[in-house]
């Protein structure tokens, strides 16, 4: 089997340093990061943290080097999926593209660009600490299963994940994924829009009464999109909030780091996601508009001048 | 007459140099800011800018030293309202206080030590650029009226704003001020929270669909508020919002001024005060609601150590 790992940031050097460790799976991973994969080339992936390994693989800047594969994981940043599927998609002309990404929305793009879809959603994290270099900080399950508007076989769903568990990962298969994705989406929705807006530590956040109460209102919105869609939620986000807060008290969300590095955040397929496919299933979501709003202006902000 | 200023801050001095101006009018000020009080003594107080000229007047940081005063001034920040009446109350034992604070909340805080109050609506703006100077950027009208609570008599507040007026300041007396507070306070819960939230200045808030939606969203809960209160507002706040932009495009609203210096906001006297009043009357504000906690949990993120 040959898989191409779509982006090689920590999430997807998870991916790509586990599958090559199989010796009947061949691993190439597509990454704009010259250095990064110049190290990888040169000297292996390299996990350190909750895993500790070198694997062999092949990395490339330029898609056009990497051949034809019948899967695909990509674990770019949301708002980079279309220019990496553009950039990637001959790869997959028969293939099947599985997303680990954050939020909704990515799914519809991919299909945009190649035969059948996988969702995914995925817990574990970490960071590139040096170009061929992924230090894992936190562990976790990964829910995959066809993506309805353009499905890929169970087959190839199963395949993927049984790969991954023979590495080291546990990949669930299901037939419906977004119980698992809704639930994190929600999850996130909340944590990440007050990290961002508030420059709070998620525990520190929840200590925040209002902030809570915040944290709360955005995840109801988010509930009942979900239930006008159908779908049943692994968890109640509410009880994820709140052990996140015993769990992870010092976390910066993502958007919060997103924000204190001034980089965009990924708040199109957080909030914004939920509140447009709200808008399309008839389930207002004033608060996640509103949060929308607000990130838009501050990602706005950086781009002027002579600001403090 | 004698008056006393209560914080000699940007507004504080504008009241304190021009009645300072009039022979008729004795008047104090009173300011912790010990260095402001001792150059104010030593050389009088000295505007630049939009006035410019230099006026004689006693200042104290030591309340005690200040003699009974029939009318007073009080242009602290909001939220040392009860702080600063602690301090000076005895000053006004058979006296009127007026306030020209920004927001709501104050009148009621002072009325719990003088025996009369007035309600103050002002436009004029600028700031301390030295001790015993300050710069006026912005210049405008005041408006005055009983507060009906613990109201000042028409007599009181006709004097106050008649020396006003001879010393050169555009101060109307009302019977009913609320309109035109009401006005600024719902123009100022608009424009001040997305520039806290957002980090834009007014006018580049406004160019930012999402943000102005916001901006409108908010005026229009305080607007509801207003009416339940039988309050009639001098102004279209939707219209003064779209003003602003053309007349203060690049101008910072001071809640985006304190985020920048990590100082409290005023959200108490505006978003907050919205919110509580509308919670009294049944107007529910949630997005008033929203943005106090989010400015809350942000000022709360600058009392946390390594913070980045």
């Amino acid at each position: 089997m040959r898989v191409c790992i779509i982006g090689c940031g920590a999430i997807g050097s998870l991916f790509a340093a586990h599958l090559g460790r199989l010796d009947d799976v061949e691993v190439w991973a597509y990454d704009p990061y010259k250095e990064h994969v110049d190290a990888i080339n040169a000297n292996g992936l390299r996990l350190t943290g909750k895993s500790d390994f070198v694997a062999k693989l092949n990395a490339r800047s330029d898609a056009a080097e990497i051949p034809s594969c019948e899967l695909g994981i990509i674990a770019v940043k949301t708002l980079h999926t279309r220019a990496a599927m553009e950039a990637t998609a001959a790869i997959f002309a028969d293939g099947a593209v599985c997303s680990v990404q954050n939020g909704v929305g990515s799914e519809e793009i991919i299909s945009e660009y190649v035969p059948r879809v996988i969702t995914g959603t995925t817990f574990p994290a970490g960071h590139i600490s040096a170009p061929g270099v992924c230090n894992q900080d936190t562990g976790g399950s990964t829910w995959i299963g066809p993506f309805a508007p353009k499905p890929a076989s169970m087959e190839e769903v199963t395949k993927l994940a049984d790969a991954c568990k023979r590495a080291g990962l546990d990949v669930i298969a299901m037939e419906d994924a977004r119980g698992a994705q809704w639930t994190k989406l929600i999850f996130n929705s909340a944590s990440n829009a007050m990290g961002a807006l508030t420059r709070l530590p998620h525990g520190v956040a929840c200590d925040q009464p209002g902030v809570r109460l915040l944290m709360s209102a955005l995840a109801k919105e988010g509930v009942a999109v979900a239930d006008a869609l159908g779908i049943v939620l692994d968890d109640d986000p509410d009880k994820m909030i709140d052990h996140g807060r015993e769990v992870a008290y010092n976390h910066k969300p993502s958007m919060l780091q997103d924000v204190e590095a001034q980089r965009p955040t990924e708040v199109d397929a957080l909030n914004a996601g939920i509140a447009a496919i709200g808008r399309d299933v008839g389930v207002p979501c004033p608060l996640n508009e509103a949060v929308t709003g607000m990130i838009k202006g501050l990602e706005h902000s950086w781009t002027l001048e002579n600001q403090k």
